[in-house]
């Protein structure tokens, strides 16, 4: 199997973009990254998405983008795997380039949410739940995170307030990534207030969604050997699903696919939690990054919260995480979100993430995860 | 790279199956191929599939399906490619297993077409087209397809009478499949006389949808040496795309997507058309039979229908096509047919194919047109 890594990135702001196209803002991330790496043809491309059709009306994207960025011809899919669409489109690219199928494919993800008015856009993301058994009683996806929340404040003992450093420190790395969607620092007396949207998550326990694209390009690291380029190798790249709907997990306090795609990289990388320098994870909701660093080894169960309480999860922390604003506060295109994860992975490990940069980043871990923990994939870098 | 086998396969009958729900048809298709193939478990499954977000509010289909046939953990996601989406599955299963990341995948497709009134079916149908300069001036797929073949007719000077053999050809081998949706034979005169659905193209031109799911199980080739199980190897899997809207092609009468993704499965298998003992195109219209066969070095250019007029496309004829119906009467689920026309060549290299069996087969061929012509995967079978 051939070893895997990235040479280029290109992300947009997550934004309302009424002045583009869904085409234009997948392009506009792919021509970032081809330029950032310095190519312009591509094997393949693979192109994480999960509303397109229901949403813009359009499907078959992969040809779309390949054609409009300049790649007629090219091999190209859409990939979907509710929000986790984004990183299951890297993970594609990542066996086509170590299958040896193609020598240069890029991997990206793009969502444009603000087509359609927000009730629609709602029922649109409830797709990701289980249609027969969850959406059509009426759950949305944030009531199902909320009936999560809050079985884990009753488990465990811990107050809402608890989670406030996750958001906090979110939008305070926010604050330094132009590509952000919320610039704006929080005060926990400013979480504590915030208008309930479904008990016990309030609005700053929620992402904001947004139109966004992120890319990478990716080719065989021995291809590099013989230039002067950062190498930035993908040391593991694992997937794992649970049951979509809640109700049939053995334990929905526990992310059964968070846990084994992260032992499954851990595994593949030969590296353990403590060697991770930076942690991009899915905080779709304050729950999921409690929920997320307990399943990848950072914190026992039910122990997540005291990771934020501790100072830990900041840029200076043992495992920083949201470095660039997180889902929290750069925003949630939900198929680009993964792309979007490991673009500022990349950005770390080459020492390009500016004032919320992390001393000494060599090794860093991206999780994406789709539906309510359902399909949950990891990747790990490293600078080498 | 791993050499790939197909050691299972699996399908449903194509109909209306107001019975059953889009992960039933799913799960049947999936266990008829572990069963086949006599496995339990499996690293992954790909989900080809176009339509499901839009039809049954049900995204998230790869974690769906994997925890419906008992492969809760199993790495899941779906691919779309318009009507390519099943080819497309199988193309990232192989490559799943080429790299070496999988021992055992799953490539399914599943369609669930009839869970809408028609008008939002063809609406969704539409989403394969570009929805900013096709969709949207009104131009359905049959629309699209009817301009193309009205300029065939302008082009080369055949009359519509000349494309009845592919339908008769379909309609003929159908009455012997038993999961074909269309099992009446046709007349010429009953070609002539069909309804009209959009000049040139009348009813016995198009194929029928349906609900319907097929499944392959795929592993190492080198898996299988010391078992004495058939090997079924896949000897070329290879994708191309063009422009999406026909209007940006450079010759619209030209499947170049056919031509670069057939010219690739050919280089990688070793081999020229001549070798190909059986052929399943992608004939969701007649004209499209004329342009793979042309495409695919069968015919010049302009003489596609020439085969079907001199009796070339039946079993028993130099390079047969749609030896079970093909799209035209086993009908055409459109996220699944991909995977039907690999199942359906997988059984003529078996020697499974009954009444149309191809005498001596080894050698065959099976190629999923996305949108109208706008991302096209072939993949070559030999029985080795």
């Amino acid at each position: 199997m051939r070893e895997v890594a990235i040479i280029g990135i290109g992300q947009t702001p997550v934004e309302e973009r009424w002045d583009k196209s869904l085409r234009e803002i997948a392009g506009d991330a792919v021509i970032a990254a081809m330029n950032d790496a310095g190519r312009d043809r591509a094997d393949g491309i693979f192109v994480g998405n999960m509303m397109s059709g229901i949403l813009s009306h359009q499907e078959n994207l992969g040809a779309l983008i390949a054609d409009w960025v300049g790649l007629r011809g090219a091999e190209a899919f859409k990939i979907e795997a509710a929000c986790g669409s984004g990183a299951g489109a890297v993970h594609m690219g990542v066996m086509a380039v170590a299958s040896g199928y193609m020598d240069c494919v890029i991997a990206m993800g793009v969502e444009k949410m603000s087509e359609k008015p927000m009730p629609e856009t709602t029922a649109a993301l409830a797709t990701a739940a289980d249609a027969d058994y969850e959406a059509d009683e009426g759950v949305s996806f944030v009531g199902l995170n909320a009936l999560i929340m809050q079985r884990y404040l009753h488990e465990y003992g811990w107050k809402h307030a608890d989670f406030a450093p996750f958001s906090i420190n979110a939008h305070a790395n926010a604050v330094h990534n132009p590509n952000a969607r919320l610039r704006e620092p929080i005060t926990q007396a400013e979480y504590a207030k915030a208008r309930m949207i479904c008990d016990p998550i309030n609005l700053l326990d929620a992402s904001p969604i947004g139109d966004g694209a992120a890319a990478l390009v990716l080719v065989p690291l021995e291809s590099l050997q013989s230039t002067g380029m950062k190498r930035i190798k993908i040391a593991g790249s694992a997937a794992a699903t649970d049951s979509i709907a809640v109700h049939n997990r053995h334990e929905p306090l526990w992310l059964a696919a968070a846990f084994a795609s992260a032992q499954k990289a851990y595994a593949q990388a030969g590296i353990k939690p403590a060697d991770i320098d930076v942690f991009e994870l899915h905080d779709a909701f304050s729950i999921m990054s409690a929920l997320s660093l307990e399943a990848c080894g950072f914190a026992e169960r039910g122990q997540g919260p005291r990771l934020g309480l501790d100072g830990e999860i900041i840029p200076t922390g043992r495992i920083p995480i949201a470095t660039q604003g997180g889902l929290k506060a750069r925003g949630h295109p939900v198929g680009a979100t993964g792309v979007y994860q490991i673009v500022e992975v990349v950005q770390q490990l080459r020492g390009e993430a500016g004032q919320t940069q992390v001393d000494g980043a060599v090794t860093g871990m991206a999780q994406n995860i789709g539906g309510s923990g359902s399909n949950i994939i990891t990747h790990i870098l490293q600078l080498g």
